[in-house]
């Protein structure tokens, strides 16, 4: 369940799509294009709804090395497949739709918000060809990307392995070189998404290796592609590839979307080819790695939306309880969202997932741009370096809680299956854990995206903020938001700075101890931001269309996110800015 | 899972069990015997820890009407029996062990970190026993009290309707009084745990009812004894009550113990007993729920430590990537404990599970020191009236916060059923909504315990708090935690008496619209208090027997607490204080 007027309003009034549709490359394409194309994802997702609690309840299973999956997953996949939503962003020569980045994961949001296993598959498959697309040879673009943007074939990336998660400088499957130019792959590799099931006639790994010589750590991974069954060049499809399904995770929830063991080259008969240069395979798979984090985080926020639209329309509904000054003998129940504690559980809601969206379709945006080369892409890219951590992080944590607080709304029937939002929190709750753990994403933000370029990324940040703290605004609400906003960025400055200053002093590691929190006080500024950009767009309608209910809640959910989140951000400046040392102190003896 | 030395130590060294037990009613018992029943409870947490996994896969199903579970369910529950542990706190006369309820709750905390389903069980007849005994007749105590002491009976609490789930004012069960005395029960009660299964030979539902011509709402709501199946007077079980299994409620997680809605009377055949006199049944009902609400935070504690131990294993176990400023080429991974920020997910856990079950053994005193008629028991029963909310509703937030990081230090693994963190977390989403909601318990706080008796309940915590201020310390971290604690007790008195102060002027509707941050508020202020506690009993240990890690993690915790966790209670002040209304002010129609 999700918010069509919302969308709509993100799309085309906060993140400004009619500027993009101007470039000549997406002539085709106008408002109306556009709506027809959340019209057939609407249409997909009435029938994709219901099967993800029907696939939660029946989950895959593992039988005969085979997977086993309920028999309404192939239709509903094939429904995807044949409104072309899987390959969307891909160029039309390979089979795509020449979507803009921006109207794809729109696409993708209103498909999450009913099912997002069924969706990953078609966010893997796309992450895959874009890589081949990236990166891989005319050969192999033109062997691969048709049936992968067709959804004909799927796609994985294999990465992990069992003891080597996070870190992947650890990595031992090996890629050994062949005479014919192919290379033997020979490994295990874990958590894998969609690694295996019989929805796609073949499924295409995207995979890290090793070549046997080559340097150690991170600097010797190379990227291969490894077909379930082997493709001859002209695209058909022959024996199995020695790709083993080794056993299926039983996961708490994302159920519709199988997460596998697989081993490569049991019985030394896997082969893959190589991708781009050796050695090289890391910054490929990381160059990727932005959309497929924007995406996680769209997904995540999705969960969230359709966890806070179900528990909106019950909390209309259920009548309980009285306001507490309603001393009447005999008066009637009221509707729970009467009562201030539901609308704060609601209005909680309303403030992470509606700016997690807004952050998603920003850095989309970004994504287009740069795609085109439009003449700001080069601050456009380092933009969306610093905000792709928080773009996949924030809603993962927030969105998350927001699933909590509508399983609250509900009650003792939020806890059980007959609604929704308690498999929405099960579902969600991987989003802090993969394409990088919430304290991977704090180390590359803080780590990382802070100081690259001399701190020319978060400049590029504190400019795009600055622009829109600028903006006029007739709104005594909005000026004071931008106050606020003013002052946080301040702090974030500041708070920054002084975290910096002290890596000489306390070296770095002490430094980095309270990257996560870093993440999370950036992640509200961000927030903040976001809430403004909303805040603005909806005193432009209202100047051009008057004011509606629709309006005023965006600046109430703003007040609520001003009011009672931003302010959070003081406490964690003076815990980040004295290197609060409480936990990198403790010792492992003492626990 | 759980720590025995932290539970032994917050026992006799925070808690100062001997000084309860130095009481004439407790001669048999003495440390050595404690230790006895620890090792018992122990013993049958063994088979009852997998068990939970199991019945978690497996849960109960209805079939024929009946009610269908795992056979290993029933050894486990005779188990729990035998040793005594399920009446363990009633007198001896009627077959229980005579146990302060602090040692009861404790074995209980030792029970739910295994299986909190199986203890549920124990929880649920130990609370109908209890209403027989204090509001019972003499006949009605030597009929049900030794049969459910034993476990031969169970029990249950029969308040919720499908259409009066919080608003227990609008009831419609109906109590018809007969010519012999009994009652004739007609009507449906939803989300009963226990409500039925075959583990005992009878089932003893307290169920509320309303006598017809009764006054309206909860001034007529009268208390009854329904057994499943009827009891003649020598205690024989005979033919059924007509009480009939309607349906079980399919949960996310608490799959040990059924929830069922249940048909009183479907056939006119229903026969109730009173307790007490009519229209008091909700006085009684509230009188156990003391009892009750610690009880649920004592299990909400005993979920999250039961996560705490389980990733704290193996984030000592786990090798994963290596410091940040470690840059040697071919180093080893180093054990994830090792990372700050693994070290900074465990210390949370710990710092909110360790307070949370301090503050429940805190209430247990309580309690016992009441039911032994002590001095201070006028004292003793106002502070444990104003601390009961938070005892139930902080461990329920906060410890599902705690199973939440635990899951995050397994990271992928934690997501899956391999191991037990991503249960427990499943378990613990109920605590926040059976028994009272959180939002519910905040109205209790805020609504009625800072007020009654004209702020008696609030006088008689703040001077607890002060109290422990004023203990005598060497240790320049703790006297650092007294000042902190000090602010932060003014720092509630003003915030309180700026709500209340504004109720004339705002309306007691909008004064109590943030009741639910106040109750977080007063949570965390009572929490730090907790730390302060534990932390003045580790210096005493300390100066007795020297220094250990065992200690030095205790006062780390507290700092942890202190740093990260108490000044949260500032902003928290500031959004109560002005009485921040933007959910009181959001209107249904703009969501």
């Amino acid at each position: 369940m999700y918010d069509r007027q919302d969308l709509t309003f993100q799309l085309f009034d906060v993140a400004k799509l009619d500027h993009l549709l101007a470039h000549p490359r997406f002539d085709a394409l106008d408002r109306s294009a556009i709506e027809g194309f959340l019209d057939a994802a609407d249409h997909i997702a009435e029938t994709a709804e219901p099967l993800a609690a029907r696939l939660d309840e029946t989950p895959p299973t593992y039988r005969d090395g085979k997977v086993d999956m309920l028999p309404e997953a192939q239709s509903a996949f094939d429904a995807l497949r044949e409104a072309g939503l899987i390959g969307g962003p891909l160029p039309e020569t390979y089979g795509g739709l020449g979507l803009p980045e921006t109207v794809h994961q729109a696409l993708a949001f209103v498909l999450s918000a009913a099912n997002i296993g069924l969706t990953a598959h078609g966010m893997l498959t796309l992450g895959a060809a874009r890589l081949i697309e990236s990166f891989g040879t005319t050969a192999q673009k033109e062997k691969y990307l048709p049936p992968l943007a067709e959804g004909r074939f799927t796609g994985t990336m294999c990465l992990s392995e069992p003891h080597a998660g996070s870190s992947l400088a650890d990595i031992t499957t090996k890629a050994i070189p062949q005479e014919d130019g192919s290379y033997k792959i020979i490994g295990r590799k874990m958590w894998i998404s969609g690694g295996d099931h019989e929805l796609s006639e073949n499924i295409i790994h995207l995979l890290l290796a090793k070549i046997p010589g080559g340097p150690e750590g991170i600097k010797g991974i190379s990227l291969f592609i490894v077909p379930k069954k082997r493709v001859d060049d002209e695209g058909g499809v022959g024996e199995r590839n020695d790709v083993a399904l080794a056993g299926l995770n039983h996961k708490m929830g994302y159920k519709g979307i199988t997460n596998c063991a697989l081993n490569f080259g049991e019985n030394e008969a896997c082969i893959g080819e190589l991708v781009g240069e050796p050695h090289n395979g890391l910054r490929y798979m990381f160059q990727m790695m932005n959309e497929a984090r924007v995406a996680v985080g769209l997904g995540a926020a999705a969960l969230g939306q359709s966890g806070y639209q179900a528990s909106l329309a019950y909390a209309k509904e259920r009548p309980q309880g009285r306001h507490p000054d309603e001393k009447t003998p005999g008066s009637g129940q009221i509707p729970i969202i009467e009562h201030a504690d539901i609308r704060r559980l609601l209005l909680a809601q309303k403030a992470a997932v509606e700016p997690a969206l807004a952050l998603g379709l920003f850095c989309a945006i970004l994504l287009d741009r740069i795609e085109l080369g439009e003449e700001t892409a080069e601050t456009d890219a380092l933009l969306l370096d610093f905000l792709t951590p928080i773009a996949k992080s924030w809603p993962s944590e927030f969105c998350l809680e927001a699933n909590k607080h509508a399983i609250q709304v509900l009650g003792g029937a939020g806890y059980t299956k007959d609604y929704p939002v308690e498999r929405l929190y099960r579902d969600n709750r991987l989003n802090p854990i993969h394409e990088g753990t919430h304290g991977i994403q704090g180390q590359d933000l803080l780590g990382r995206k802070v100081t690259i370029k001399g701190g020319a990324a978060a400049q590029a940040f504190v400019a795009a903020v600055t622009a829109d703290l600028k903006r006029p605004t007739d709104d005594k609400d909005i000026a004071a938001f931008q106050e606020s906003l003013k002052q946080a960025l301040d702090r974030f400055g500041q708070t920054t700075m002084a975290i910096l200053g002290k890596t000489q002093e306390v070296g770095v590691r002490r430094m980095l101890s309270n990257a996560t929190l870093y993440l999370d006080f950036t992640g509200h500024l961000v927030m903040a931001w976001m809430w403004l950009r909303i805040c603005l767009a909806a005193e432009e309608v209202r100047r051009n269309e008057g004011d509606s209910d629709f309006l005023k809640g965006k600046v109430q959910a703003a007040r609520y996110f001003f009011n009672r989140e931003l302010p959070r951000t003081k406490g964690w400046a003076e815990t980040l800015s004295s290197l609060e040392d409480s936990a990198f102190a403790m010792q492992a003896d003492w626990f």
